[in-house]
C-alpha cells in the first residue's frame, strides 16, 4: 500500500519552516503498515499543485497533501483541488457553524476571511477539526484515497488521529505494520559499531540503519516480523550492548530519571554554559518532579559565588571553566538542594571566549552520586547550539553510564 | 535558475529523522537567487534513486542529493550515481589520506569500512569535507550541475558553504537573490492581521505569507526588489505595527536582551514549570552574559522556599500555581541575584496535575522591572511541550512589550 505526500508551502522551499509534518506522517503510516514511497514539497501555486496531483493520483493507494488550508489569501489549494477532481465547490453550513463557534468561544466576531474555510468540494467529506477552523478533506474514488490536511502540525495531527487512522483501517483492514526497534549507543563511532556488529548476522527480512545523532549513534532495526526484529536486537546487544544506554523512544533524560526514581534518588543541576538546558531536558519528561528537584543557572560568576558557594579564589586562580569550579559547583548545588545526586557544567560555548588553553567547546563536568564526587572534561565540536546540546546530553549520559555500571 | 533537491533516506520517510537539510538548502539557495522548485524525499534504493535522477537531471539547472554517503553498508548511493551518469569509479588516494588523517587525529586505526568513502566516479570532483570522512561530489555537463552531499547536517553545511556557494557564483555570476523580510507579531490572530493589512496594498512583485508560529504570527514579505519589499514592510508597520515585536531573524530572547543591554540592565529568572527553558532561550544568544545573570530552577517546592524565599504559608494556602507564588518567586530571584529585572513562571504543563480551577496549561507569571513588580496569568493550549514553550516565549514577549512601551 503505497502512499505519496505532497507538502504545499513556499515557506518550506524557502527554508523558513522545517517540514515536521512529513516525519509525523511517515512514522504514523509505517506503524499502520503503509509504505511512504514519495514525499514531495512544492510551491503554493495552482499549476504546480495540479501537476503534483497528476503525477501521484491513481499511482498511489493514498495521496495526502498538507498545507494551504488557512484563512488568508495565499491559500488557493482548495479551489485547485476541486478543479483537479472536476468537482464544484459548495458552502457548508456545518463547517461554518464550527468556525463561528471557535471565534465565539474567544468572544470574537468571525472575520469574513474565514468564510472560505467553509467551502467544501462536492463529493468530498469535511473532516472536523477541533484544533482549528479549517476542516480536513477526504475524497475516495476507485478504491484510492485523497486527503487534504492542514499545514499547522497540531491541527494536521488531530485530523490524522481522529479521522484518517479510522478511515484507513476501515478500507484496509488487513494491513500489517512495520516493526521498528532502536538501540541508542554512546561513546562509540558509527564505523566502529559497524565493525563490531555484522549486517550479515541479521535475520532474513530485517534491515538495519545506522543513525549518527549529535554526539551519539543509533542503530535502527526494522522488518515485518516482530520476532525477527527482536532476534536482531538480541544479537546486536551481544556484540555492542556495553555501549547501549537505551532502546526505542527512550531519551537520555528519561532513562536517567527512571534509574533515579527506581531507587527514590533525587537530582539537582548547576548550569553555567548550558544556561538551563539540562533542566529543560529533564523537566521535558512528564513526572520528572519525582526525582528532579531543580537547580541553579549560574551563568554569571556572582551567582556561582553567592548561591553555589564557589570560592572566589578558585574563580580568580583557575577561572570559571576549570575542574575545580565544576567540582565546587556540584558540591554547592547538592548542599543547597539536599538532593543525593547532582551534576554541574561550566564551559565555553562560543562563538567568543576561546583561548589556546581553553578552546571553544571545552566543558568541565562535575558529578555527585551519594557521597562520591567526580569530574570529567570534554572538548566538543560544532557551533554554540550543538556544543551546548552535546554537553547537556553528555552530562546526562555519563551519569546514566555510572548508574548502569553499578547495577 | 531552478533547483531540485533529492533527499535520500528511509529514515526520513519512516519519520524517524526530520529533514532539516531541506530547510537549510532552501534558505541558502533563495539568498543566492536560486529557485528551489522541487524537493523530493525518496528511499535509499538504487532503482528509486535512478528514477529520481531521470526525472530531474536535465530539467533543472542544479540537482542536489543529500544522504547516502556514510561508511556503512546501507549506503549504495555513490555506485548508483556513477552508474546513472555512465561513469566508472576509481579509488582516490587524496580522499583516502584525508579519511586516514581524521582517524589518526583521534589515535584510531581507520576501519576498512571507510575505504568505500575514497571511491570517486570518473569526471566527478571530490569536495573536501573538514567535518567528516566522506567528500561531497560535483559533476557538471552541458551547463547543468549535479551535487551529491552528506546527510549529516554539519557536514552537508560545510560542503555547501565551503565549495558549492563558490561554484554557483562562478557559473552564475549574475544571479539576483530574493529579498525576504519578516515582521513578528504577538497578541493578534492570523485572520485579524489579514483584516488590518490588505494584501492589495502590496507593491507589485511583492508577496506576503502569513505564518502562524506557536503562540504568535509572522508576516513574511518577499520579492526581487529590496526597495519594494521595504515599502511593503513600512505599509504593514503602519497598519499592524503596534503588534510587532521584532523583524527578520530576531528572536524574542534576542530582542529582550538588546533592550536590556542598551540600558545596562540585568535579568534573572525563576522557573518552575518551564524547568530551565527560559534560561536556555536567553543563553542561546551569543553575548547573553552581558545582561543575563542566571536564575533558579525551582521545580520542587523546597527550592521555592529555601532558595527563593517563597513563604510556606503561600504554598499551603494558595498552592505553587498562584499569583502570590509567582510574585514571591520574582521578588526572591531579584533579591538573590541583585539583577534589576526578573521574571518568574509557575504553572501546570501536564499531562497530569490539572484541576477544574487550575486546568492544564494554567501559568502564572511574575515580572520585575526596577522597582515595579506585576503579574499575569494565561491558560495555554497544547501538549506539555507546547505549553512550556508558549509560556517561556510569552514571558519574554510580555517583558519586551513592557520595555517597548516605555521607550
Amino acid at each position: 500500500m503505497n502512499v505519496a505526500i505532497i507538502t504545499i508551502g513556499n515557506e518550506i522551499l524557502l527554508g523558513k519552516t522545517i517540514n515536521t509534518n512529513m516525519a509525523y506522517l511517515g512514522s504514523q503510516l509505517a506503524t499502520l503498515g503503509f509504505n511512504l514511497e514519495l514525499a514531495k514539497t512544492i510551491k503554493d501555486d495552482p499549476e504546480t499543485i495540479k501537476k503534483a496531483l497528476q503525477d501521484t493520483w491513481g499511482k498511489f493507494e493514498v495521496v495526502i497533501t498538507t498545507g494551504g488550508l488557512g484563512p488568508t489569501e495565499d491559500d488557493l489549494t482548495k479551489a485547485t483541488i476541486a478543479d483537479f477532481f472536476g468537482c464544484e465547490i459548495h458552502f457548508d453550513e456545518a463547517v461554518w457553524n464550527h468556525v463561528q463557534s471557535l471565534f465565539a468561544k474567544r468572544d470574537l466576531p468571525t472575520p469574513e476571511n474565514n468564510r472560505c474555510q467553509a467551502m467544501v468540494p462536492d463529493g468530498f467529506t469535511a473532516l472536523e477539526n477541533a484544533r482549528g477552523t479549517a476542516p480536513g478533506l477526504h475524497y475516495c474514488k476507485d478504491g484510492k484515497h485523497f486527503f487534504a490536511l492542514q499545514g499547522v502540525p497540531v491541527e494536521m495531527q488531530y485530523i490524522f488521529e481522529t479521522h484518517i487512522v479510522g478511515i484507513l483501517k476501515h478500507y484496509y483492514p488487513k494491513m500489517m505494520g512495520i516493526t521498528q526497534r532502536t538501540l541508542h549507543t554512546h561513546g562509540i563511532s558509527e564505523s566502529r559499531l559497524a565493525e563490531l556488529f555484522f549486517v550479515k548476522d541479521l535475520p532474513a527480512d530485517v534491515s538495519v540503519a545506522w543513525l549518527p545523532q549529535t554526539g551519539r549513534v543509533d542503530m535502527r532495526f526494522y522488518g515485518y516480523y516482530p520476532e525477527a526484529v527482536d532476534i536482531a536486537i538480541n544479537r546486536a546487544l551481544k556484540s555492542v550492548g556495553s555501549y547501549v544506554w537505551g532502546v526505542d523512544n527512550e531519551t537520555p533524560a528519561q532513562v536517567l530519571l527512571q534509574l533515579l526514581s527506581k531507587k527514590s534518588n533525587t537530582i539537582s543541576v548547576a548550569e553555567s554554559c548550558t544556561g538551563g538546558l539540562v533542566g529543560k531536558l529533564l523537566s521535558d519528561i512528564p513526572g520528572s518532579s519525582n526525582s528532579f528537584m531543580g537547580g541553579v543557572i549560574a551563568y554569571h560568576d556572582e551567582i556561582k559565588i553567592n548561591v553555589l558557594n564557589v570560592s572566589s579564589e578558585t574563580l580568580f586562580s583557575q577561572g570559571a571553566v576549570s575542574e575545580q569550579c565544576a567540582t565546587e559547583m556540584v558540591a554547592g548545588i547538592k548542599a543547597l538542594t539536599k538532593s543525593n545526586y547532582a551534576l554541574s557544567l561550566t564551559g565555553i560555548a562560543g562563538p567568543g571566549g576561546g583561548t589556546e588553553l581553553k578552546p571553544i567547546g571545552s566543558v568541565h563536568f562535575g558529578f555527585a552520586a551519594k557521597d562520591f564526587i567526580w569530574s570529567k572534561k570534554q572538548v566538543f565540536n560544532g557551533d554554540r547550539n550543538s556544543i551546548r546540546f552535546k554537553a547537556a546530553e553528555y552530562a546526562i549520559l555519563e551519569l546514566i553510564r555510572h548508574e548502569q555500571c553499578r547495577d
